[in-house]
């Protein structure tokens, strides 16, 4: 029963079998490798996109923070939502590669950022010239850190605003897999049809042992990037075993199939757990996160039986609050199963109602 | 008629005189001047304190954002209001000079820092580990952007919080000489004795040309202030101009006298302002600035006459609210008299009360 | 006949094995899997140094560039070789993660820094007080750039001189197994007892698909290097997938039987190539790489047959220079055979002498 | 007899006059005042630039080092001289303000660089595509540190070098009064007619207190400087003192006539040093600094005299070396007086030959 985090996850046997694959022999180093120009073609036409440049990197910060150095100055700031991984979980990536760039927090609902709060934000930022930051780019996460996800309409809407202000927009797709299968649209229409210039594409959240892909739909920055990514320390000799990864991961479509999986445990879970008395959720279950309210006594009973996953917010614990329910997150990945699922409903479910 | 800014005044008579007197002969550079080792006394005595170390710089964003990189790392965070000025009029300098730092916003009334949401705010900070910044330092601004004042025991409630949880305490006193005579204690209360570890006492804002100190009460971190002032390009060759300035600044206590000037005329304002029908003090009047709504009549006449000040908030325009009242800030300086107050008042109060 | 560098290579069956091993059921994310914990107490017992702490990133740039910035202040200077990879091969990555020090350059043969030229490097860097860059760190590449290896004796006449100096020292290993193995001692011979603080332990080159290991042999600045690895984005979420391999790597001695194939296969490029006439060792073969000139008929028939390996310096070409020979950097790697070695030195051979 | 540096001197009369006009009654802040408008159409005219723009700053560092920043990217390089300001007296300050670019330093004689190692110099740089720092500007320091001077043709031989790279030309011009009037050419031909983009134009080393001018001849790039400069902590409130000096400065060639008088004391320095037996020349004496070595014992009695100058290079001592002679540096300013030299001359004469 584990549920605290897709990245506790193994990877599938393709991606396993791509390495040893790819692990025949010499081979170009640098990502001159040829199995990286068929991977770059693979993700143009995927993403209708023949323009399009590629690159990959080994985590999601490495991704976010390099594109958003490309789009924004030093002396500008991205705005995105307070629940963002960039503004949350990344130790401040964002300000290390920028330069010393700011981030903007922009509410709403759900943690998608409210497109009237944008614009507000953005009004703001330009009240007195030289004496305040710029503004930079936009910064989206889809699916989001509440598990919702951004329709190609909600994505339109807050890249118009940027557009009409004349700023790039970035999207954190570290979990894009499982926004694209939610949202039942082609990559193209959740991307640069909707406005965004760059996108960090995850895999490793979805299966892989650590590669994320940042692809340029506009490829004016590419040499830029390049520079940044290897002045990072984010340019692998032995590239082979990242292409080889993301090959594998977007191969007859297995990258939607593990995110289907995902959405569908989580799903599975959320009907479960609501269908609990005293339940509640605090965010929709779009995506594969779970974020609920359960009786106390519910989480007593699966912690006893060793299902991990973290209250939230994180700032909770299980007997500091009044309430007779807590709060928490529960994240399927591609390898959980319905019969995890049902064993740890069937933990919380009998005895809730009364704490003990 | 000027009330834009407390920086659109001139000096006073003695720093001329202090600049034409420095002026004979040679003198040591870069701050080995005797005027420097005079000046660094005189304010170790003023504010009771020995061991400080104290270094000359010309502008107030320079004094706090090299003030603040000497307290903060580069993957922390300074707790400020989010009007502070370093928030706000500093395009990201403390971001700059820190190597990426991030400020954490913390709400409170009338532009000062509430204590319990200082308190909630590092507790936040601190919740996941390595993943999100780390908490670095707090900064107060004393006076605040909105006009008002911190009392000793309001700052030494805020640094409490800070040691508690090991943080340093950062003062912007771009207003420190307002502050003080507004609060009535001595140097050493509003500093050191209430918990602060740095502060920059301002002089540019209240009758120098551009000279600012910046007092560091614990010299363990002055070698480092050292090299990070002339890294920044802020260590002046011909440093006697502006040790000459300050020591004219803190001589014979004209600098609480030239701030006692601007508070006097921003009190006669605020009375007279707020005397009149239909008006309302956004904040207390408590330093040298005034915060009010009055009739949009009284603000077409007091343009019509020239008069100079900024609506407040800047996005504001005269015609573009539907209330009959308009809000502005007026800034009173050293060099403001009663008959400019006086003038003021009879330009904006006779039509007021019906818009035109 | 792949003699471009020894980052063409795959990795060995062992690495494979302990990837698929590694990848059963859920695991702890960020280094707190069980597998970590092991790798460190090896790591530790190895190096005779049980309160180092280690850390693991994927890219020899970014364990040199998020070392010394844990090493040199932002003002400060590291004193290394000019041919230092940190220096010529990262595209200024310690200068980015230090927050803009500098590199001082010091000379010495066979891209070993020479310990005269140290001590007046750092001699010179003391002239001016506050107006230049202060000494920051040493650096030492072992093995260097040059296929040469410093003795621990000779590290630690540098690292004599850093001491006295008060500065510490840094030691670039991303070829440290081929040093270990050429010099014959141990570990901590090489490193702590000759006065290195922190070694960057190089997996890639030497058989892994992009793993280094930073060993802080003071533990003072372990959190501020976790700090610095995260904002850097070098912390892998599947971070198993790091220990997994780095842990094959080390045990039963694989990491020096991999090394000692690498070099005994120079060593053996090196002896047939010096025993053609009108060919010259330009550094003496220590490690894993050869750096000879030999008669450009011989390139000649190299290039013809497919060998791949660089004209050395880089900037020359086949037909550019009017000499009769031309010089050539020739890397093995614990997969370069025998046979690949005597196929190279007949093609390069016979005909050599006379150029077509 | 004070010869250590021109910053030890104070202002000419007709810069406290200035000051005492600027400070009547109120004025525009940040560099709204009237008086920059002037002075940015004055210096325009004086460059025969009409489109280009001028800011102020108060030291040669923050001008050098903004403006460098506006030219090089932070993955790039900027070559200068080893004796260059930049790289040696500003602490690191470009490298600060650049975000960690790096200086590559190209050798010539009397501290102007040789064109052809300009060339080389970038020839090596573009050696190894993505893994080495790029060419990013060049950097010339006109008068330079040897007190030798470029004549226009020399820049216009670096600046052509720059050119067909596709590099920017920036110019130290810290003493560009006192090259301008050695070379006896106008302000356009010492800058952007010989290919020069940015004019950092000193003024505190030849008669300010503290004020530099940046002429970005291609206006660009101009807003951000502005940016960068607010956020560097270098745009004065209270501009009106800076732009006051400026102007005076300026003003009926007052800046060429005090500079004439600094070369002319230097040339009358050099020629009395070189007429003593036993004295040689270091550099040819071109502006308002005469490097030279003289016999240990006249230095002895210029010490007893009092007179102010330093050994140079800066890590000798009086007693340190064998040789009859010792070197050093005699800095002459706009207030350098015949007598002086004479007096200077009279106290290192009489005695010279024979060491006691």
């Amino acid at each position: 029963m584990q549920f605290a985090s897709d990245n506790t996850s193994p990877v599938p046997p393709q991606v396993l079998e791509a390495l040893i694959e790819a692990n025949h022999g010499y081979a170009m180093p640098y990502g001159a490798e040829a199995a990286m120009t068929d991977l770059r073609d693979d993700i143009r036409n995927m993403f209708e996109a023949p323009e399009a440049q590629v690159y990959l990197v080994a985590t999601g910060t490495a991704a976010n923070a390099l594109a958003l150095a490309c789009l924004c100055p030093p002396w500008a700031t991205v705005y995105c939502h307070p629940n963002a991984h960039v503004e949350e979980d990344e130790c401040g990536a964002p300000e290390f590669y920028t330069g010393g760039a700011k981030l903007t927090l922009v509410e709403g609902p759900h943690a998608k950022m409210d497109p009237a709060a944008l614009e507000r934000a953005i009004g703001f930022t330009a009240r007195a010239g030289v004496h305040n930051v710029q503004a930079g780019a936009i910064s989206i996460t889809n699916a989001t850190e509440a598990g919702t996800v951004y329709t190609p309409d909600e994505v339109a809407a807050l890249a118009g605003i940027a557009r009409a202000h004349d700023l790039p927009v970035h999207m954190d797709g570290a979990r894009f897999a499982n926004a694209l299968v939610a949202a039942g649209c082609s990559p193209a229409e959740m991307t640069w049809k909707a406005g965004v210039d760059v996108l960090c594409l995850g895999g490793t959240k979805n299966g892989l042992m650590g590669v994320e892909a940042v692809v340029l739909f506009d490829p004016a920055r590419a040499w830029e990037f390049e520079l940044r990514r290897k002045r990072g320390g984010h340019l692998f000799s032995k590239h082979r075993y990242l292409s080889a990864q993301m090959g594998a991961y977007l191969r007859d479509g297995l990258w939607l199939k593990l995110a289907e999986r995902a959405n569908a445990a989580a799903s599975r879970l959320s009907r479960g757990i609501t269908a609990l008395p005293g339940s509640t959720l605090l965010h929709p279950t779009q995506a594969n996160a779970v974020f609920a309210a359960w009786p106390r006594a519910g989480h007593r009973q699966a912690q006893a039986a060793g299902a991990q996953y973290y209250l939230w917010p994180m700032d909770q614990t299980l007997d500091g609050l009044g309430h007779e329910t807590v709060s928490a997150r529960l994240v399927c990945s591609w390898c959980t199963t319905e019969e995890d699922v049902d064993h740890f409903l069937a933990t919380i479910g009998p005895a809730s109602g009364h704490d003990r």
